[in-house]
């Protein structure tokens, strides 16, 4: 009976699910609660719920279970799609032999060690032999779990299905060149923001009381999750009714606890809006990284930094530091958080030079995945590029190629999907504001209902049931593509810069 | 070889450790952090994962490497309390059959929403039939786990080790009989306590970094734990590094949260004491329900309600409230902390009224589970025994047999061990007192090294190493005995009631 294999799989990804969801748990509450001396059991504890989780999961009745599903007949669309996509789940996890698997994450922990000491003491030397042995893993992971074209798409697939370096190629190479040009074109511009107001100390309890107000007011339901301080601002899942962001509040910084909140609302408006129907299974998820980056951009960027969104929370700022901001006006605000400056760094590039932080990477990535480039050669070619996309000459790898923690972890092939992220938002909305003529009025009032709903019907209540092409086919009629993206960037910041 | 199957069981007892942290941490956070609309998933969690521990620890292979070990005669005395411990447990869990467990489970649930509803109605007549239930399927319980005298052993043995009814008659019929005549005699005391300077608001921040700096004086590690806020005080350990405690700040009470915090401190301190070596298995626990309580009430009772602790203290407080306290002398807070006042609520009840609660608890208890009286009794018994022991009349079920949960959840045997914490810290005092002369000048110091010092010795380090009465013998050459309790209830309450 159809019906009673159903079930059976349900139960049984739904108890995975409840591990993966204490797993999260364990992991919120280790960077948000845990006394320091807690991280050695700590440790422990996650890996004993992975092993479980992981074994659950990869049972082979599971797999029995989806390939009977599979070929049935009597199984309804809802059913089908959940199988489905929990098969697609089954064979990535079940293709990894298991000694491997346990060769990947010992050799994340050797070169995680030794890419902290190489940044430290800023000699790439230390870490050349532990990138070179993570990349000869990367390439035997893309052979396990096979692919077409170039072995890169193995590894994208994992972050963002469906997505391959024969479509990003061009889309990055045309991106490299606009954005480089808009980045040299406001380097020369007479109209520079000015900061020098920012400066000094801006109370954390006023800064943390105007990210809660505005996280309310983008929707976020407080009653089915929480705001908390971290390190590093995240956000995470436990369920549809518990999701959870965080935020960093520093009092030397005016804007970023808020734009750090909204990027993380984004996130978990996202999570707070799948189907009721798909709690504990595998639809209830982000159906990319790029999407789910898509949704923090958005509201980060396309929203909070836009200048109606200025003209409603100026007055709040003004208001949360008495007598601090009478003489700063909105345009003021609005230019100082928009303002564009090349750096070495990716975590603090503005808008203009975000995406080429990522086209380089993902250049460098996929020339060593492809064998077209070897590990010892990559501090050049990064200055070379960074000087090429953004005219700056790195100092040194420190804050070069060894800046990022993704590579010691294997992370290859996530980056780019950052940039996806910006290119599915300005796309999204453009098609939302098509369907929402007064939605800058909207915003000016402070009223994000529309914006949201939108994000709901188009975005969110899908999970994982359409992929990210899908849900940017489908609701705004045309490919992904990077149109809109400079459209947004080139109208925004030529105002901005007053460039004609 | 046995150090290989010792390796294999510390490694499987090892991740039923995990788990159980894990689950203790899914509890901490209902309590604690989780917003409203968790609450559905978190009990599917918890279900998965307590199905999961028990699975993993019931697992035919953990019995066969105990039976092996025991049987085995190479095994270190450190490895054979460890086996000895485990296989107690072990038989414990897989005495009762699969079907028994998951009656009791579903009979919990329902005799909880029932006593809900009965108390609310103030209804004894919609809880008496799933009462009858529970104890029915308790007397099962017994006989599945066997026992010799009273079958309540069979349930008591399960929170107080090797205790027994016929050790506890003649203690707690003793107890009854002076402590009853100690409240009768401060009733008719004309030195009664004036507590109207406390009634009005007091702050809850200025409560709640008292309670820290207490916490952090009696020894806790802040490295190793964290204190928070729950409706419910309580402590709970994850780990022997993180063990974490909660208290309610009432801002209607001068003292609540500090007697809360310092009661959930005691039971941390004694989790923050066990051996290094025995993290990660059964030997890391307290040894007992009742001598964790021990531990709780002697910090909350016999040192946070101490007169040099109150000269310690009492500037604290005035400091802490500025203006509120300074006509109000060390004497008068000391008196007023430990008025005396017979009433209906066991968790309301002072030192001097508590046992008699709990011992009238555990005479109903074990009279229907020996089969002396039938649930239909208990309302006219228990308001008989109110009488007769606290000499107040009951004006209703309500506030009278259906106060407390523990009988809906089927925790019958548990009371007792409430009554034993006075009674093990009292004792297990005179002892610290004989070994350290001048302890009331350390309290006065607010100098708790030395009698943390000699708890960690005696008590704290031993874990389940030592049962509750070795631990009684070897730290004070006696037999557990109530007689050190009523010493110290005479002593100080006659000089606070101006008794002869």
């Amino acid at each position: 009976m159809p019906s009673e294999l159903i079930s059976e799989l349900r139960e049984r990804l739904g108890q995975v699910a409840d591990l993966n969801a204490t797993i999260a748990l364990l992991q919120w509450d280790q960077e948000v609660c845990m006394p320091p001396k807690g991280a050695q059991a700590r440790g422990r504890q996650l890996a004993t719920v992975s092993a479980m989780a992981h074994r659950m999961f990869t049972d082979e009745r599971v797999g029995a279970l989806l390939n009977e599903l599979r070929s049935g007949s009597v199984v309804s669309p809802d059913d089908r799609v959940l199988v489905e996509e929990s098969l697609r789940d089954y064979e990535r996890a079940t293709k990894l032999p298991e000694v491997f698997v346990e060769r990947f994450a010992e050799e994340q922990s050797r070169a995680y060690e030794a890419w902290t000491r190489s940044r430290e003491q800023d000699d790439f030397a230390i870490f050349r032999p532990h990138l070179e042995t993570m990349f000869d893993l990367l390439r035997q992971k893309t052979d396990y779990f096979g692919y077409a074209g170039s072995p890169y798409n193995a590894l994208l697939d994992e972050y963002e299905r469906g997505m391959t370096v024969e479509q990003l190629n061009p889309i990055f190479a045309d991106l490299a060149k606009r954005q480089s040009a808009l980045v040299s074109r406001i380097a020369l511009s007479d109209t520079q923001a000015d900061g020098v107001w920012m400066k000094g100390e801006w109370d954390a309890n006023a800064q943390w009381g105007l990210t809660l107000g505005i996280l309310g007011d983008m929707g976020y339901d407080f009653e089915a999750g929480r705001q908390d301080k971290s390190v590093h601002p995240f956000s995470t899942s436990f369920d549809l009714y518990d999701v959870r962001v965080t935020t960093r509040v520093n009092p030397n910084e005016l804007f970023s606890a808020l734009t750090g909140s909204m990027h993380e609302g984004g996130h978990a408006l996202y999570e707070q809006g799948f189907r009721e129907e798909d709690r504990r299974t595998p639809l209830a998820q982000g159906t990319s990284m790029g999407m789910h980056e898509s949704q923090s951009r958005m509201w980060e960027n396309m929203i909070g930094r836009s200048l109606p969104f200025w003209e409603r929370y100026a007055p709040a700022y003004q208001g949360q530091f008495p007598g601090r901001l009478d003489n700063v006006s909105t345009e003021q605000m609005f230019r100082a958080i928009n303002r564009v400056e090349p750096s070495f760094i990716r975590v603090e590039a503005d808008e203009c030079t975000y995406n080429l932080h990522i086209i380089l990477r993902y250049e460098l990535e996929t020339a060593l995945i492809e064998g077209r480039m070897k590990v010892s050669e990559v501090p050049e070619a990064w200055n070379a590029k960074m000087k090429q996309y953004l005219g700056v000459d790195v100092p040194s790898d420190a804050v070069g190629c060894l800046q990022d923690i993704h590579w010691s972890h294997g992370l290859v092939g996530y980056f780019p999907t950052y940039a996806l992220g910006n290119l599915y938002a300005a796309q999204l909305f453009e098609a939302m504001s098509a369907s929402l003529p007064d939605i800058w009025g909207q915003v000016e009032a402070g009223n994000f209902g529309g914006i949201l709903g939108w994000l709901r019907t188009h975005v969110h209540v899908h999970g994982r049931r359409k992929t990210a092409p899908e849900i940017v086919r489908t609701s705004t009629g045309s490919e992904p593509s990077s149109e809109p993206y400079m459209r947004y960037l080139t109208e925004k910041y030529s105002s901005l810069y007053g460039l004609s």
